[in-house]
């Protein structure tokens, strides 16, 4: 079987997503470390693998692909009979309820949440400083967006698609765990949806760990003890 | 077999996409026409169908879903034997291309189509007149992202995601449409993508006309001659 290469950067939400999954399902992969504030993936080189030029992407073989999501199914496809069936299971309406999630993301967490982080991290990249009116009113939008989750996708399950983890929690963890890095406690306010991002870090630990460590490394802090792995 | 209800409004571009598709590939629904201006998506009875009260909707039995990708996905799983493969094909690299499609578009096409949509149809519901600037702004974002579909997905191919037809291609042609019914010319200046468009129609027809007929006519306008049916 060809090797699949995996091309992200930790500090994008879907590479992490990504990389997650591929190493806690136990997928060889070749990690292929593009650094966006590099512009390691403005090249020439990399146009060749995503001729739209964003992370993450992938190869396997000569077949080059983008979208987290995209890239999501395909693997799951490939290694269908390798993989613990809810990660994204085969029954129908099983699998209809995650993919209303993965499709409900784009335009609703992913959305706001990138929103207001990109918001919050202009002064990293331009000096200008964020306009507080602004800041509250993406900070609302945020909020609404996960009371829709809350409400809506987890309800009382334990997991946002049921009662097993899939592939929904891992897009949606690493979505929102993305404000951590501008100074936000992620889920402040959401009490269940606090608990299931702990289960869920439970769950994809040690990988979760690794992935989100450069993430609070930029925000000067340590990972929390509540996403690190329980003794 | 149970009977599948689609809730839709024929001004909703993703509405559009999957009565197109039901009615183009011959399978059986019962069409529930649901009227945003009218705020029948906003009801408690409605709720029950789509908890986040929006269109398009959709009913097996008593199993409810949302989002139209995922929607869509549901019905060529459950009728695979019975649609034509090039419509979303079953090997993995060609399904890939179109899930890549599926994917990019929401805040590809979508996205950007929608906000300068939104923004032109404001005097229609506000009063408000559109600031200028910030129409050429939506307008130049509208034109990149047309330009990164020409370019990176539609190229020399006959349709989006290779030369047969699929999914991706109703789901584009609608979207693009919707700014007719704000007076724009759909894809002046991409001349490529106006014969694809040109293309897809004919493919679809009927349906593709029933479907654009009250978009146009909100506008004042006939559907065009180039998206009627051959002679």
């Amino acid at each position: 079987m060809s090797k699949l290469y995996l091309y992200y950067d930790m500090l994008s939400q879907p590479s992490r997503t990504l990389y997650t999954f591929l190493k806690v399902t136990g997928i060889p992969f070749v990690p292929c470390k593009t650094v966006i504030i590099n512009g390691d993936n403005k090249t020439q080189e990399f146009a060749k693998i995503n001729p739209r030029k964003k992370l993450p992407a992938f190869k396997d073989g000569d077949f080059c692909l983008s979208e987290s999501v995209a890239i999501f199914r395909y693997i799951a496809e490939k290694y269908q009979h390798k993989i613990a069936d809810h990660w994204y299971p085969r029954d129908l309406k099983k699998r209809a309820r995650v993919d209303e999630y993965l499709e409900y993301q784009h335009n609703g967490t992913r959305l706001h949440y990138s929103y207001l982080f990109q918001y919050e991290a202009m002064p990293m990249m331009t000096g200008e400083t964020p306009d507080k009116k602004q800041t509250e009113k993406l900070e609302l939008n945020m909020k609404k967006i996960t009371h829709i989750v809350q409400k809506t996708f987890l309800g009382d399950q334990r997991y946002l698609c049921g009662d097993q983890i899939s592939i929904a929690d891992i897009f949606a963890a690493h979505e929102i765990l993305q404000i951590a890095m501008v100074g936000y406690e992620p889920l402040e306010g959401f009490p269940k949806m606090s608990v299931w991002l702990e289960r869920v870090s439970q769950e994809l630990n040690p990988p979760f760990v690794e992935t989100i460590e450069e993430l609070y490394s930029v925000a000067g802090k340590e990972v929390p003890q509540k996403y690190q792995r329980m003794p």
